[in-house]
């Protein structure tokens, strides 16, 4: 379940602004404030439901007086037609709240299926599936959730807590002479004793020098499986390996057939098809009305 | 190009503050804060350029010092390799915003290559293809600015400013035995003038009473495609007319063919795929180093 | 009945930190925090109530545990002496929130007050009387409210959710050789389906000329009654036209007569007197005191 | 001269979202991004200047590239057509500004105006006249320079910088058996040093037991001119005298006669009428357009 | 008791977003969300108590299903192991409140525990011990509540709340031939009716060039006690004086033998030692578990 | 060098907001806003310098037209008199600055200070000075950096970058009948792979318990010197080895000596003494002045 905390909320009150912020004048002039009724959120496709306590709190947000309710948790399958959440209250209110919840909701839910697809590709090897930080601006801690609850595993937050020595800083060393190895020693030497140290490697030498320089992880880049076998072996009690890079539904499996600890895909953030969901109105009374 | 609003620019405040908010001790344990060097911002897929601005302010909230420029502007097709920006400066500085910077650019340049697609599907047709409030809370704004990029044309920016009287508020009212008709009337006495009315419709029936209601503009709800054609018989001269739901790239252009006025598609902003670009550093100078 | 969003919450907070930002060295030297009580807050004058729960919410936001009744609903038309609500509880945070609390009502109800009497001018005839966008920064959606409360109506909440061609936009294409024509017939093919095109004319030759290019609510400004009057019954089912410039109280009835459907007023939100308000204490019971 | 504190940025950045949050299709859809042309911001009425520099910081905000001169200063007294500061750059910046430069500025302007006129019924006498916390909410600070820009003097800014014992303190104490001497003794015990107490006395009996008390300024509410001329003799030497409550252009004369330090004057900043001002497009050069 | 106002609420968001922004894996991977238990808060070491209010905010910011309890209130005389508060429900929010929470405790805790020793040493003189605007940047009003609840007395909050003319000031006028008597009326004549006015000066002619020039508070600088004797007895019944400068728990008797009515210290607020509390959980019920 | 991101760019808002919200009266009554003049930022006191940076850009962040000049570096030793900036522009802004630029930096230069005496302490041993989450609520980046100024090293910036099982996480599991080693376990499965495993320990059955359970880093904690030697000879090649509480300048070498790899102190944050600084104007010319 999605902790709705202060940083959450004021995304919330964002997203609200930005489709709320001038009013509804459709709502507000044809649906009495006084009218109440229920609504039903459920899902139009198949998937897994991520993000449902968000998108109640945007209910909240919008009006505290909306009861609302859970009906399948986050991490639950869903077919078309499940209902996932009950709503009642206002019925002005549930109109006004409506695209803002179901955009978390379908977004949240998409990210969690196509997490979960990859799951199940690799199913029954030891790979775990895990994201990038190639995320949403602004969305970051919401969709590595989603990811969690699609099964998958969560790499670093932020550049804050993790190291991992990439490409473009090798690159921007290289005139200065120092080899992979002296890269990772000084790495080690600067950063908090708290923070495991991984290297980007291509190549079989890479992996030995990454390895050699006490590189705590490798992110195998882009190699061949029968390479990524390779640096499995090399690498097995020495250090963690991650494999990354243009990695899809259909190689995932043999990438994982290699042996390798992770395998992290940007896709699951930056590329997931939303899950379609909808609100329908299910019953209402209006006491009085605009005319 | 897209303008760097406040708002926009506190969008980044907080996408650099997820990545970066504790800092980055990979590049701190590296890279000199006094090494300079370049980079280039370069394409890895084909598709549509969106959000280069963006990527650059990032750059420059980041670091003032940074120089940035702009090879390429949005809108321009790119294939792979083709490099649209360069960056120059201190090196730490690239690195701390790079990922946060091609987030941006990645899921602009996605939406706008997405709507391209569907611009180029019925080219040749009189129909635009227009987005929906489904939009990724928080980026409504941007994610609008690359459809219009990508060809396409801005529908509603929030409920404030246009008159859409869906389902859900035909149900709300359905128990006061109001007639679709009656329930336009009424919004048209109340809403501002300056707005139109655009009423969702599911058959020919209901065609035909929202625009003796005076309806202005119709929304035109998962119709067969003959169907539709006969709606916009109906409505020529009275009403605009707008196909929605479910609407892909395979049946686009049959849509088109009714003769409707716009097709407006949720998947540009809640599914497009992000359009792969990286950024490389082309060279570095590292005038004292970090030990 | 206001509602409090979170940006109302927000300006409300803003207002306190103010107001109440370095503490109440007053009311702490004097009143003890457990010293309880109940105040009225009355009308001082004779006008029409608005805002009255976002000045309740001024009085929660300082202290939760303060219980508060609304007692006259807004859009009453008070007379001095009449007590609209009541709120009790700590007599201390009742005193710290009392300046905010009536500086929002004050001014709400002086807007609704004055448009009231736009309204009453105007009675039996067809005209609505408008606001405008000149309104008291930061607080347009408060001014905007306390128009309806006063009975009128609200033109746009802003510039993107409607299209107004004015004088600077004209004076901006002139060289160019563009007609007043032509320049309406760019903006139809630009500006969004959803929104309608509003133009300003000075004279006949420009309602003509406005209502050729397709224009759908002519902006009459500063015309003369008799030309008013012609240049409505050129519109007559083809435009919606509202008056402007220079309207007041004594003019209005004579506006109004010429048949246009809207006369708008930017007085009635930058030039309204506030309405006197009170809030006094009625009883207060002091359990132990400061010494 | 207003200075722009991050605050003030903040309430500007503020004021442009609601008028442009959303964008402005008019200009948008009319005026190329690469027009530039000058524009004046003149006056349409005669009055006191007040926020040029906040109108054109407003123009900055928008547009950095704006090039902006203030022509007169806050201060000056206005006739109708003085041309108060130009603005030049991209047009469209210019027409997105427009709206909220001048809500700032006729609202301020017309605060400074309305200050004037009571500074100049009073002239040759040496009363003061004084604003009061009764300001439109957000926007304090700016209204309280346009005062002392029209010649007024300012009270406290807010409940943290001075102490003033009113009718609900001496009430909510009342129960106690507390004498208004007590009440005031009890105050100046607590209230940091650095502040002089301030009580509201209603007439002769009470100035006599304020400055018993202590007093260092009395507020003589709604007093008769005699009282008050009575007052300020008993009070001479040993208290400052305000006079306030009901006070207007037609009785302020015969206040200040009865020799009061201050005229503390709500009406300011809660009823000053704004003073008409507006922008003009002088020259719009068009090098490439919009179709 | 600390009032948590809205600024307050932002301060601990802020916080609490520094040390939790991206989540608390150690309590994650182990406690289960529904594990339940109950904390004490217990001082480690003797001092004075203050912002318990704050620490349980913290608490219910974090969870608000947490039940918290104040044992002890602010200002009670700890000893080692006196139990202050206690909280109870979900564990894992508890956990990861906890350091938030003490940061707050322990620092303000400090603040009032330095302020008493001061207080002490002061006793039986009349001198106040007050504070000054040397405070923790972000905290200032939490630093001069505790700075109160150990006894001492609050100096101005801010600039705006007292006039202060310094050593800066005066050497800022001194090339156009000012004297300290002149600055002082000048001052006098611009400043609002409601601040005092305080001068710092050095010597005992400063001293009689202030009173003369209405100086209503003298800041009597790094004096040696005799001359600060003689600078007390020239002031009595024309102005209040205060100490400042360098004053110490060692030396601070002898000041407040001079007669001074105050004495400012900026060591309270900028070098106080935190005082140790801890928060130690005293029961757990672990209904289900994290494997 | 401390970098000024936009976080820390509004806590010197904030900071600002605090002290010159409501302007500054004494410096506005006094000094024209055209006088120019040269202050010094100098050292009363010895220590070592941090956040002259942060000090300078309070400066321009009140008046970006101030230039200022670094002199002395961060890091740099200080001994009383020396001068570390300049600063020259209006004076007026220079004063209302000063007290806020002061601040930031005396409370970061007493940090580094502090640290600087325990790294001189146990210089040429092995042992690294590192401090805790015990830091200022607001200022935790900052005070981590003078930190690291000081020649300390950061242990964790928050709860998010290292895991780190407590006594209190050890007491939540207790009943559930699980050993230390079983805890470990559990937290190496669930948490991210980027992170090490910390564990508290506090005899020397845990070391090996938790070295059994694979800690990658072990706290000892208040244990006696000859138990931690034989502590860290049992993690020789496993284990990092921290050392942590109540560890001062008197005990620090002594801990050193044991072998430790790090000794962590709170106090280095919560408990270090400003160090005296102050700013003096050192030129002023005024070219036109205040009456």
């Amino acid at each position: 379940m999605a902790e709705i905390t202060s940083e959450i909320g004021s995304l919330i009150d964002r997203a609200l602004a930005e489709d709320l912020g001038t009013g509804d004048p459709t709502t507000d002039s044809l649906i009495s404030p006084t009218a109440t009724g229920e609504a039903h959120i459920a899902a139009k496709a198949q998937g897994v439901l991520a993000g449902i306590d968000v998108a109640l709190a945007v209910m909240k947000r919008v009006d505290k007086s909306l009861d609302t309710s859970v009906l399948l948790r986050d991490g639950t399958t869903l077919k078309p037609g499940d209902v996932v959440a009950s709503v009642s209250g206002p019925v002005a209110s549930i109109l006004k709240a409506e695209r803002t919840a179901l955009n978390f909701l379908m977004r949240l839910s998409g990210i969690a299926t196509e997490t979960n697809r990859y799951v199940q590709a690799v199913d029954g090897q030891d790979a775990r599936i895990a994201d990038t930080r190639k995320t949403t601006p602004g969305l970051r801690s919401l969709e590595k959730y989603a990811v969690k609850v699609g099964g998958g595993q969560n790499h670093r937050q932020n550049l804050g807590d993790g190291v991992l020595i990439k490409d473009n800083h090798v690159q921007a060393l290289r005139d200065r002479g120092l080899t992979l190895r002296g890269i990772i020693e000084q790495a080690r030497r600067n950063v908090p004793h708290t923070l495991k140290v991984e290297v980007e490697v291509e190549d079989l030498d890479e992996v030995k020098e990454a390895l050699d320089g006490g590189a705590e992880i490798l992110l195998l880049d882009n190699m061949r499986p029968e390479e990524m076998a390779e640096a499995v072996a090399l690498s097995r009690g020495r250090a963690i390996t991650e494999a990354s890079g243009g990695i899809n539904l259909e190689t995932v499996r043999s990438v994982a057939a290699t042996g390798v600890d992770l395998i992290s895909v940007g896709a699951l953030t930056h590329s997931a098809r939303a899950l379609d969901m909808s609100l329908d109105l299910v019953s209402a009374i209006v006491a009085n009305n605009i005319e």
